[in-house]
């Protein structure tokens, strides 16, 4: 799958699984909303009660920022019509939510979800800078 | 979230992400068609063109067992309504699908996934091994 196409599949999913590295170098995955930007990729803490996990999360990227987020179509009546796509690179904690990247981010996301413009995520913002689109499609 | 909830919730969920590690340590996700057995999550490799994927994922378990396997719902217009769940714990290649465990995992399946019933999956077969359950729901 060529890297336009990637971009277009996963700019369009409304939910992704975003893997990271525990503190031991294990994977562990959260499912997020997110917004597209180019290649980078991001989305945001808000006021869910997992927030437990979600600062998890901060740590692992903060200890190794690898990373990967996926999405993908399942479909059960029509094998023929499944996709996937991977965004893998390295993410960043963008601490200071009024400054331009976040700010750009959460304008972002609260265009994509009716949610996040009612509750204005607070933060912080998680950047996935993506280095390797991979897929597979029809 | 109890562990009883957390396996009654992934074991309804009909398509799940698996995450690994590569070669060099970063997480690696896919999306995966599975059966649960008590605490163990089997998904099988077939014959679908994303074959050179999966195999990769073989070779991650080979090097590093540590995996992880996530289910999740998602519902634009009702976030309240979201859960997710996450098992952790080390993933084992099945090569031998004629090895009584190996079978019973296609015959597992076999009965969750029409497809699989039409076109048995070639193999091998990966259990992982679940050590940890965690989850949200509302």
């Amino acid at each position: 799958m060529d890297e336009a196409r990637a971009r277009a599949l996963l700019g369009g999913a409304r939910v992704a699984r975003f893997a990271t590295l525990t503190r031991s170098g294990a994977p562990s995955i959260v499912p997020v909303c997110f917004a597209l930007d180019g290649d980078v990729a991001y989305h945001a803490v808000d006021h869910k009660p997992k927030a437990t996990r979600r600062l998890a999360r901060l740590a692992h990227l903060a200890a190794d920022p690898r990373a990967a987020l996926l999405a993908d179509h399942y479909d059960d009546a029509d094998w023929s019509a499944l996709w996937w796509v991977r965004a893998e690179g390295r993410g960043r904690v963008l601490e200071d939510v009024a400054a331009p990247e976040a700010a750009r981010a959460l304008d972002l996301l609260a265009a994509r979800y009716d949610q996040y413009r009612v509750h204005r995520p607070a933060g912080p913002v998680v950047a996935l800078d993506v280095e390797r689109w991979s897929g597979w499609a029809p």
